[in-house]
């Protein structure tokens, strides 16, 4: 009877599930600077699970996470503008790698490397036309890591 | 006195407060480009809860948030700049819409579509100028969304 | 027996540490604008928790978090960007303060006053040159406040 009351007031794998799940994205740019689409592998990543917030950060000081729509020109448009805003040219401090490579570790200025995502009954809560792309201005690196956490509420 | 083991290990009412709350705002645009003030909406919808954060996602790909000071010009100032960082002309592979709408679509370079904002007893932790806005360059839209989601914690 | 029930399916001092922490770092900023490296400060925060996420806000309209690298000319070359795409000229309508005081204002455009980071083990899931830093571009004060609030997952 003991037990039956714990079981009423909650059971545990109710709360095993509030804790965080964790999982570490590889993505392979093939040091192609660009945005890469990150939903697939999110929507995978909370899918069974109930509502919570999903957490994407990307652990590069030269990489952001932005949410947009992707393959309707729009990616060619953002690069573009980055670009234009942070031109790669030789007014930075910061020299080493490629050409431009100063530029790169401006980007934080405008795209962070963190967006939180509200999940609804194990789906991210992403309008329409909304895409989780990583921001890879850097040719610098084949690889890059993107860990995503999943909080239940 | 097993129950009152189980009261004095935690209470069940306080276990359920943990679970995320959720509201969907419908914000009424009329079509106007813009920012629209959500700290009211945001205020009661945290109201009586305890410590935890407050996540607010937009779920629109031409739409932002940004935390600012409202109501003393500083409004105006930032959609002047955002329309000259990012001009509503014809140099944007995305075309539908009104014209210069491939700027809408860049905007997630700059302002993200979600904000998190830390609660402490169930007020929001802005500071005193601080108010939480949709940003809509959009015209295109009679109306929006904006996800508030609260983390007890 | 029904005490060692309970503790089978939880311990209180591990429910207990679900609870939201908090604290409010005092940056002495001494009037001077620029970047003030937090991160010694949230490696302490989260030091002896476990997983979870670091809410970091900044609750002041003209200031801001980015996580950059520190120390090796970036920190320079941000500022320069963000003076360069928000002028400290006269073309703000909001007019307090130092001159160029309405650029402070557009900043929250680029720069939100919040960012989340995971927190794996009691330690932050920074990539290697990461940093958190406090934007300040605001010289008008001579001190800031920051709110740190971990998340237990």
């Amino acid at each position: 009877m003991c037990r039956s009351t714990l079981g009423h007031a909650f059971d545990s794998a109710r709360l095993a599930a509030r804790l965080m799940k964790r999982e570490r994205l590889v993505v392979r740019s093939g040091g192609r600077r660009g945005l890469f689409d990150l939903t697939g592998a999110c929507e995978r990543f909370v899918s069974g699970e109930g509502d919570g917030l999903l957490s994407v950060f990307v652990p590069h000081a030269t990489a952001g996470v932005v949410v947009m729509e992707l393959g309707a020109g729009s990616d060619t448009d953002l690069e573009a503008a980055l670009d234009r805003l942070l031109p790669r040219d030789d007014r930075y401090r910061h020299r080493h790698g490629s050409p431009g490579h100063g530029a790169d570790h401006v980007l934080p200025l405008l795209a962070p490397p963190s967006v939180t995502v509200p999940v609804v009954d194990g789906r991210l809560a992403l309008g329409t036309w909304q895409s989780i792309a990583l921001l890879d201005p850097n040719a610098d690196n084949d690889e890059r890591s993107v860990l995503l956490g999943f909080i239940p509420g």
